[in-house]
């Protein structure tokens, strides 16, 4: 019965089996600490979730790619034998643009010489001002401070005048966030840019944080972490009460009782709001995890024969900023044994086509393809999605991001222990946050300050 | 133990008994239900929090102030024999402007006549914009959406000119939602603005809403309907699992588990969140309660012997747009026996108040009411407050409000039924959202909805 709890005694108790949670639990191990990691769901790996179609291709439903200066994550795929490859992406774009088709070697579609230099004018700014971020502080300064006042699409307005540059500066929000342009904090944009090492690095393929991807999936990093970790790993164990005191806590579910020294959340803030603390948490905390709202991204995989668009010298890569699929890229196989697309209906759009059925999101995703890539697409053999959405330990995808005035005042909070509770997750990271390299810094961060615990009450009670 | 479950049977549970909770079970057994009301407390009320001081004045640390038009609440209020009387507004008030005292027999401090009529000015377009809302689709049309990518601080810079203007119309934001101007969608703004029939009704104290006083606290409604409820009111019934089917519902708490054939919530967006529910709840009402988050305010109360700013011809009221206590009234008992002062510390302020010991809050406050009506305030008897950021069932004071972009994608979501769960709570009100009154009127829609459903049941079952 549920009712008969086991206890269990650790160290280090971590709620949250994804990649943040797992690699904090295995350098806690590295360092003789004895750890326990609850995981909600039936597997691990939270945003991470690889799927293999019918036709035998491995394919991620859940993030999918690493960045050459994804260090950290790249450390963890090598020392788990894990292969990475490069992002197709040879030969021409698609862009759908108020209705016209354009096919181009280039990322944005063709457009007037004034308005290209606006657009490059506002992504040069947005990268200076990122520049002078601290990340670990993003509110430490008054200047800073000012830009949490504003929403990114205030900043928008106020650092473009055509349409056409409003309209690519707020399709960069979309497909970097999967919010609205209005939704964000301009100060978190700019954190966030800074985070990732600038707007080209984010946005770009080769050479940006789309280059690489797993050929067995991503997933693999976080099952490969747990395998490591054993049987310190348990699935099927969603919490229910976080009891905490100033060195110890008590972490329970259905199921299980651990008493532990410490704790880590790793969670995304909305999530770890909603977990039951006692004591209740501090207003500050509390207020935080109100406002970090997760994005909203339905991600697509379409399944054929043949990359057929390769035959056309064509990458993959198509967007649009009217079609409700607003970002494509090709997903095929290493050796190219069969063609796939990837797809994604983001921020407003993807919690639109979240109240829709699958069969009606279907028809419009495979509508969105064949504007993009012509009537081939019609003999495509398997449609898979995900709405991160639905999912009710994730709600969300890419990642949680703040709103106007969050950061100025709660920043503090985001990673912040108390008492004997402490928060990692990509959310948490002042490096690449959003992404697996954020959760792997997080993880480094978190373990860390509880070394540094541990160091001290060992000292502690080596004088007594 | 905890772990021996009794089992109850209704026809509608209720979640919360704060005042929606408490009047939907009402309304419902008025109609024949059979109801049960679980309450996470150890006390009814949510919001409503009646105290008596030490020198026996009863305050309110919760809601306190009915308008004329709350039709709702003196009905109820006059049910349950509870009297109010007139907030005390009698002689000047004070203000403190960047650093300048002023005493003056108006609503604004002194300022140019250009100053005064840009205010007005903007109070009127506000009214007049506000005035074509539907307040029950405030999201319906086109031109309303577009308010909705703004946020209100963007609004003040498009409509008005002047610092002055500027901070006027930011403290309205901050006095009405306990939310900086940047946190607030312009649209949720024009909402609640429609919701409380106009900017002059929501600020004001005669022909406002906050006119009128309980004289017992205003807490004795939810109290008085809770009694007259009797056994179908249970306290600290934390829940845990709302199971959810089309036509039927089990709620559990810790010791309690209820068969139903629906469910209400009557807790604020934020916290309805934070409930297990099986099945999970869809993406879009999930992802609404992420960004429904509560206002931030601390409420002060400083007793004195005597209400000694009326022999100065002082209203009490008070207020500042940079002191941290912006907001203070005359909350005296209705004898005048002893004197009361309430103050507000609102959104940043609160928060950044919060994170402060009581003591050093009570030393600033104590210090802004200084500055406002002199040094006979050190001689106070009695410091009293409330954060209310930190009540792990409230998370925050005066409401739940919406930031940009929420209202257009999510709107249909705050009050729109899921299987057999139906959403109530001020926060789902049409009319005086936000308000006692709110609360009453969502209490009202939710059960009616119920009773229909229960009026179809019965021809259908008829039929059969």
């Amino acid at each position: 019965m549920g009712n008969v709890s086991l206890t269990k005694e650790c160290d280090v108790v971590v709620i949250g089996a994804g990649l943040s949670g797992l690699q904090t639990a295995t350098l806690l191990k590295e360092q003789g600490l004895s750890v326990l990691v609850l995981e909600a769901r039936d597997r691990v790996g939270g945003r991470l979730l690889s799927h293999t179609l019918k036709n035998g291709a491995r394919v991620d439903l859940g993030g999918q790619w690493l960045g050459p200066t994804h260090h950290r994550a790249h450390k963890v795929a090598q020392s788990l034998g894990e292969e990475l490859f490069p992002t197709y992406n040879k030969g021409k774009n698609v862009f759908m643009m108020t209705g016209e088709k354009q096919v181009r070697d280039s990322f944005f579609p063709e457009m007037d010489d004034d308005i290209a230099e606006e657009i490059e004018r506002a992504m040069d700014r947005l990268n200076e001002l990122a520049s002078e971020i601290d990340t670990t502080k993003p509110w430490a300064k008054e200047e800073h401070r000012a830009y949490d006042k504003i929403t990114y699409a205030d900043w928008i307005r106020q650092n473009t005048t055509s349409d056409i540059a409003r309209d690519a500066m707020t399709f960069i929000a979309m497909s970097i966030f999967s919010a609205e342009a209005h939704e964000l904090s301009m100060l978190h944009v700019l954190f966030y840019v800074a985070s990732g090492e600038g707007i080209d690095t984010l946005i770009n393929t080769e050479g940006g944080a789309q280059e690489l991807r797993f050929i067995n999936g991503a997933q693999q990093l976080p099952i490969g972490l747990a395998k490591r970790l054993g049987d310190d790993v348990l699935l099927n164990q969603a919490v229910t009460c976080v009891e905490h005191f100033s060195n110890n806590v008590v972490v329970s579910t259905h199921s299980l009782q651990v008493n532990a020294k410490r704790v880590v959340v790793a969670l995304p803030p909305a999530l770890a709001g909603r977990l039951s603390y006692k004591p209740a948490l501090p207003g500050i905390r509390d207020q935080l995890t109100q406002r970090t709202a997760m994005g909203a991204v339905i991600k697509v995989i379409v399944t054929f024969e043949k990359p057929f668009w390769r035959d056309e010298e064509l990458s993959g890569l198509a967007s649009s900023t009217t079609l409700p699929l607003s970002l494509t890229y090709d997903n095929s196989p290493k050796d190219g044994s069969c063609g796939i697309l990837v797809g994604f209906m983001e921020a407003d759009e993807g919690r639109y086509w979240g109240t829709k059925t699958a069969q009606e999101r279907e028809q419009k995703v495979i509508e969105c393809l064949r504007d993009y890539f012509g009537s081939q697409v019609d003999r495509y053999t398997e449609y898979k999605e995900l709405d991160w959405a639905q999912e009710e330990y994730s709600r969300g995808a890419y990642g949680g991001y703040l709103p106007p005035g969050a950061w100025s005042i709660f920043g503090e909070a985001v990673s912040q222990p108390i008492n004997s509770i402490h928060f990692a997750g990509t959310e948490t990271a002042s490096q690449w946050a959003g992404y697996m390299e954020g959760a792997l810094q997080s993880a480094e961060r978190v373990s860390q300050e509880i070394l540094d615990i541990f160091n001290m009450k060992q000292s502690h009670q080596t004088v007594n």
